[in-house]
C-alpha cells in the first residue's frame, strides 16, 4: 500500500511510529496529484514547494518529539473558496482572477495549528453557484460529473490526491460531490464550523466541512474545525467535544428514522436498493427503525432558492455592476434573477425556515438519527441537463441534485453521506445520516459502525 | 396615600404585611381607571369583574398563608397587542374587531402565575405601527400626544390606573411613551422576554417588556417575564438571574459612556439638560463618565426601516388582500409600501445590522453602560406632524421618536429610560441607560442608584 492510500487515521499511527515520514506521506501525495491531475483536474493550485516546506517542518517537530494530534503532517486540501494565507482565492472565476488571500480563513488556521499540511486549492462550481463543477471529471468515470459544488475536493480525496480536503455546503455542495465520488462528507450543524475567511454563496446556508475516505477521518478533521469564532455572525458559541467514535458496531437502541415520504421519490432504483440495503445493516447492528414523516416538504425547493438567490446576489451586488462579464453566463443570470426577488418573497423563505426548523425538530425528538439517500442517482454524464423520472417528470440535474440535500441546509441540522454500494455502472452511491443540531457524535458513531461492519474500501480507480 | 398611588414594591410590602388586601388594592385601581379614564382614553377594555375575582382568588391564597412572590395580587394592564386568554386583543384596529384570544401569551401566563392581576388591555397605536397612539392622551397634559405605540400602557401607569404594564418595542414604542409620562420602560436583550402570543410588528427587531413607576418595580416584573419559550423562535436559552437591583447608590468604579455624537443632537435645550444634570448625579454617585463615539449613526435610520418596513408587510400581507380598508389609512400606506422593497433592501438592512452589532459589542466593552436622551423633545401637541430644529431641519415626529430608540432595537442591546425632571411646561424628559446584552442586571442597579438619590417621584396630575 502507498501512503497516499492511508486513511487519516492510519496515516497518523504509521507518522506516530514513525513507520512513515510527513515528508515521504507529502511526496506520495504530491506524485499521485502528478499521475491522477491530467485526468480529473480537480485542483487550481497545487502548493508542491509549499506543502515540501511545511512536510520539512513537520518531520522536525516529529523529530524533536513534539506532535500537534491526529492531523500533524497529513495533507490537505482546500476548496478554492477558503483562504489560505499567500495562495490566490479563485472562486473557480475570472472575477478573482487576481485574488491573493492575505490572511488565513479561520478553518486554514486552525488546520496549520493541528499540523495538517496545504498540498492545493480545488475547484468549486464557479462561487459554488452550482452542483456539477464542470473544470473537474469525477473520479470514477471521467465522462461523467464530479458533482459540486465542492467536485475537486471530492475527486482528490477519492483519487488519493489528498488526504483530506474542505468543501463548502449551501444546497448539498459537500454531500452531493462526495456522495458521486464514493467519499464521506459531513456538513456539520450550522454555526459550529467558523466561515470568516470563506467566500460566501448564501450566508444562512453556508457551511464548511470535510470530506474524507473514512468516517473516523471525518470526525478527526472535524475536531480541529469546531469552535466558536466571534468574527463569523453565526458562529455558534459551543463546548468542544471528542468527536471520535468509538470502536464498536453495536447501535442497540438507537432509533433510525427512515421517512417514509419525500426522500424515496424520484429516486433510481439502484440508490434506493442501496440505501435500503446500508439502513437494513443498520438495523442488524441492533438499530430500531422507525417510519417517519417528512414536514411541511412541498416547501423546500421554494425555501431553498427563495433563501438563497437573493443573498447571493446580495453578496456580489457591486461585481454585477462592475464586471458582469466576468461571470461564466449560468452564474450571471442566477445572479441577476435574484434582483427581480422582492422583499416579500425573501421574508416568506425566511418564515418557512422558522416552522420548518421547529417541525424538524419534533421530529428529531422521535429519532435518533433519519437515514435517506444523498442524491436521487449516481453521477449524470456531463453536459447532461435534465433527468428524467418513470413517470414522466422531467428535473433538472441541479434540482435533483440538490432536492434530498436542502432540508438539512435550511434547517441547519448536520448531515453525513457514507458511501454504500456501487450501481451496476460502478458508479458511487450514499446515503445521508441526519441529526439533531450538534449531534456530529451520534451521526459519526452510526456512520462508523456502518464501515467497520463492511470491508475496507478501495481509491478510486482512476486511469 | 391611596393604594393606586403605590409602587409595585410598596404595595407588595403592604399586602405581605396584611396592612392591604389584594381586594382592596385592585378596587382602588379600579375607582382610579374611572376617574381618570374619561380625559386618558388609555384603556381598550376594563376587564373589572375578571379583575375583582381574580383579587378575591389571591386573597384568598394569602388567607391560606401562600404567597406568589412580589407581584401577587399586583393589578396590572397589557397592551392590547399580548392574548390573555378570554380577553380581545384588537391591536387598537377595526382589522381585529372579532379577534378573541383562546390562550394567554407566555408572558400573560407568566405574570398570571405570578398572581398579578389583569385590570384590562391597553391601547396601542394601530397594529404597533406608529409612535403617536391617538386614541390616548398625554397623562401630564390631554392636548398632548401619549407617544406610542405603548402608549395606554404608558398613561395607566403614570396616572395610577394600573400598578405596572407591559408594551412592546420596535422602534422605541415602550420607551418613548415611558420617557413622554414620565414613567420607567424597559426594553429588554432581543430574545430574553418570550413574543409567543404577542401580535407582531417586525419579529427581527420586537421586544416585550415592562413599564413601570420605579426601576425597583421594573426589576421585579422583569424577573417574572425572562426565560426561554421554544415557541419563540427568537427566544434566548438563559439562566434565571435574579433583577432586583442592590439597595445602595454608590456606583464607585462604573464606566459611564456619554455620546459625543448622535444622541445630544437635533435635541431640545430642555432635553439635554435635564440629561446631562442626571449624568452628572450618575457621576456624584462614583460612576467614571467616558466620552463615546456612536459608530455607523448614517446607517441607523435606514437599517430601522429597512428591516422594519418589509417585515411588517410580511405579518400582514393576507389582511392587506383581503381587508385593506379596515386598516386606517396612514398604517395602510406603510403597510402597502413594505410590498415596493426588493430582497436586496431588506439584506443590506440585515447587513447592516450585523455590521451595527459588531461595532456596538467594541463600543460596549470601553464602558458598563451608555447614557443619552431617550427622545429629543417632550411630547407634541396632538396633531402636530413635523418638528423644526433650530437650523432648520424638518423632522417628522415619528422620526424624531424613532431616532434615539432605534440602535438598541437595531442591536438588539437592552434599553431602560427613567424619568429625569420636566421642561418649564411641566412636561417629563427620560434619559436612556444602553447596555451589553443580558445587562439588564446593570441597567437596573444604575437606574436604581440614580431613582434612590432623589426624592420620590409623584403621579401624573391627571385631571
Amino acid at each position: 500500500m502507498q501512503p497516499y492510500e492511508l486513511s487519516v487515521a492510519a496515516a497518523a499511527d504509521a507518522l506516530r511510529a514513525r513507520r512513515l515520514s510527513p515528508v515521504e506521506l507529502v511526496d506520495s501525495v504530491l506524485d499521485r496529484i502528478e499521475q491522477v491531475e491530467p485526468h480529473l483536474r480537480g485542483y487550481v493550485t497545487v502548493t508542491a514547494e509549499r506543502a515540501r516546506r511545511s512536510a520539512r517542518a513537520a518531520a522536525r517537530e516529529t523529530a524533536d518529539g513534539r506532535s500537534r494530534g491526529p492531523l500533524h503532517g497529513i495533507p490537505m486540501a482546500l476548496k478554492d473558496l477558503i483562504d489560505a494565507a499567500g495562495t490566490a482565492t479563485t472562486a473557480s472565476s475570472r472575477v478573482r482572477a487576481d485574488h491573493l488571500a492575505d490572511a488565513d480563513s479561520t478553518v486554514a488556521a486552525r488546520l496549520a495549528a493541528a499540523g495538517a499540511v496545504l498540498v492545493g486549492k480545488t475547484h468549486t462550481h464557479e462561487f459554488a453557484y452550482g452542483l456539477t463543477t464542470p473544470q473537474t471529471r469525477n473520479a470514477w468515470d471521467g465522462e461523467r460529473v464530479a458533482g459540486g459544488s465542492s467536485g475537486g475536493s471530492a475527486v482528490a480525496v477519492a483519487a488519493g490526491a489528498a488526504g483530506f480536503a474542505l468543501g463548502t455546503d449551501t444546497g448539498g455542495s459537500i454531500r452531493v460531490p462526495a456522495a458521486l465520488n464514493g467519499v464521506v462528507g459531513l456538513k456539520p450543524t450550522y454555526g459550529l464550523v467558523p466561515r470568516h475567511g470563506v467566500t460566501s454563496l448564501s450566508w444562512s446556508l453556508d457551511h464548511v466541512g470535510p470530506l474524507t475516505r473514512t468516517v473516523e477521518d471525518a470526525a478527526l478533521v472535524l475536531s480541529a474545525l469546531a469552535g466558536h469564532d466571534p468574527r463569523d455572525p453565526g458562529s455558534l458559541v459551543t463546548h468542544p467535544t471528542d468527536d471520535r467514535p468509538p470502536r464498536g458496531t453495536d447501535l442497540t437502541g438507537l432509533r433510525v428514522g427512515v421517512p417514509g415520504n419525500y426522500y424515496f421519490d424520484h429516486v433510481t432504483p439502484d440508490v434506493e436498493a442501496a440505501v435500503r440495503r446500508a439502513v437494513d445493516r443498520l438495523a442488524d447492528l441492533g438499530a430500531h427503525l422507525v417510519e417517519v414523516e417528512i414536514p411541511m416538504t412541498r416547501y423546500i425547493q421554494a425555501t431553498q432558492w427563495g433563501l438563497m438567490v437573493p443573498e447571493a446576489t446580495a453578496y456580489h451586488e457591486r461585481t454585477l455592476r462592475t464586471a458582469p462579464d466576468r461571470y461564466t453566463d449560468d452564474v450571471r443570470i442566477l445572479l441577476e434573477a435574484g434582483e427581480l426577488l422582492s422583499a416579500g418573497d425573501y421574508l416568506r423563505a425566511q418564515r418557512a425556515r422558522t416552522l420548518m426548523r421547529q417541525a424538524w425538530q419534533q421530529l428529531l425528538d422521535e429519532v435518533d438519527v433519519i437515514a435517506a439517500p444523498t442524491v436521487p442517482t449516481v453521477a449524470v454524464p456531463s453536459g447532461q441537463e435534465t433527468i428524467t423520472w418513470p413517470d414522466g417528470t422531467v428535473e433538472s440535474v441541479s434540482d435533483a441534485y440538490v432536492r434530498l440535500s436542502a432540508p438539512a441546509n435550511i434547517t441547519g441540522v448536520p448531515s453525513l453521506t457514507v458511501p454504500v454500494g456501487h450501481d451496476p455502472a460502478g458508479m458511487p452511491i450514499g446515503m445521508q445520516l441526519l441529526g439533531r443540531p450538534l449531534g456530529e457524535p451520534v451521526l459519526l458513531r452510526v456512520g462508523h459502525a456502518y464501515e467497520q461492519s463492511l470491508p475496507t474500501r478501495a481509491l478510486a480507480p482512476v486511469a
